[in-house]
């Protein structure tokens, strides 16, 4: 009975072949990763042998929100977020990496600096209806990332992601990501 | 460079053979787990003849906190849990499962529970200097418990460790728990 488990964990593989034809990859800080044409996912754990023939592979889990308060829930909550529409051709996985500080921090002091300061969670409120997203957890899973968040829109409103990022990258929050890499890529 | 990943998952296997000499295994709630004499643990995920031969595993990451604030991590670090010693000859593992109503609430609305209405961090504050303990995280894993509580301390420390679990299971917090197991031992 306690083996029933569930598999929770997803993994993005980097290499030859894959759904998801890579366009760009752009390092925004930190040291980059290699480069590589396609992407895949797989809601798996991957055997050796899927890694060894794999340029990279970054894994993640979809877990409950840790920030979020209940009136904001529920704005969410309005339009949520629906992955896989085909005609969201454009598509990015960008991986993070938070510095040690941000990590030292308690969760009083993390929540301060996400939303009373950054308002990350009120900036993203412009794009729901418009960007899609899923955000991964990395960093228990002792990944080289603490987050992996994955993106599909369509070509129209590639601006309105742009400005997104913009937005975020020029917050207090964001200066605590010490390595960060935006891999833009197109649905197959 | 990718796959320089550091593994933080703990195994802790139930079998026939182990470190831990197993006294009693009592279900607070819900349904049991098999019964066995001993606990061991891996830190690593195990392999399938790993599994076939214990009686159950049950996994989990220790993470950061996530409901602690900076006055409240403060008086924790002024009493940090230490396990291992050898004169801690009584040993607890408490894997808990919290109900769906429990994850459906946000961030505010558990910290609300878990805190101002039932002083878990508060009542724990007592017992630093003389119970030490780890928690591990195994929902995000898909495991069957979501948290599995190791605790270490002395013969005569047991009447107050008792004490500290009585009054956690008397709040309201613990209402949201729909499985709890606990297992003693003594270190062999």
């Amino acid at each position: 009975m306690e083996t029933q488990k569930t598999n929770k964990i997803v993994s993005f593989i980097g290499g030859k072949a894959g759904e998801y034809k890579i366009n760009t990859i752009s390092t925004i800080s930190g040291s980059p990763i290699a480069l590589c044409d396609f992407v895949s996912i797989k809601k798996e754990t991957l055997s050796d042998s899927q890694r060894t023939n794999s340029t990279w592979v970054l894994q993640g889990f979809a877990s409950n929100l840790r920030y979020t308060t209940r009136p904001e829930k529920n704005i969410l909550d309005e339009k949520p977020s629906v992955l896989g529409i085909s005609e969201n051709k454009c598509l990015a996985m960008i991986p993070i990496k938070k510095n040690s500080a941000w990590w030292l921090l308690t969760q009083d002091e993390r929540r301060q600096i996400l939303e009373e300061d950054s308002k990350h969670i009120e900036i993203g409120f412009k794009y729901l209806a418009t960007i899609n997203r899923q955000l991964y957890h990395s960093r228990d899973l002792g990944e080289v990332f603490d987050f992996i968040t994955w993106f599909e829109f369509s070509e129209e409103n590639e601006a309105q992601f742009n400005e997104l990022l913009s937005k975020l990258r020029s917050t207090k929050e964001w200066t605590f990501v010490e390595r960060e890499v935006d891999i833009r890529m197109t649905r197959i």
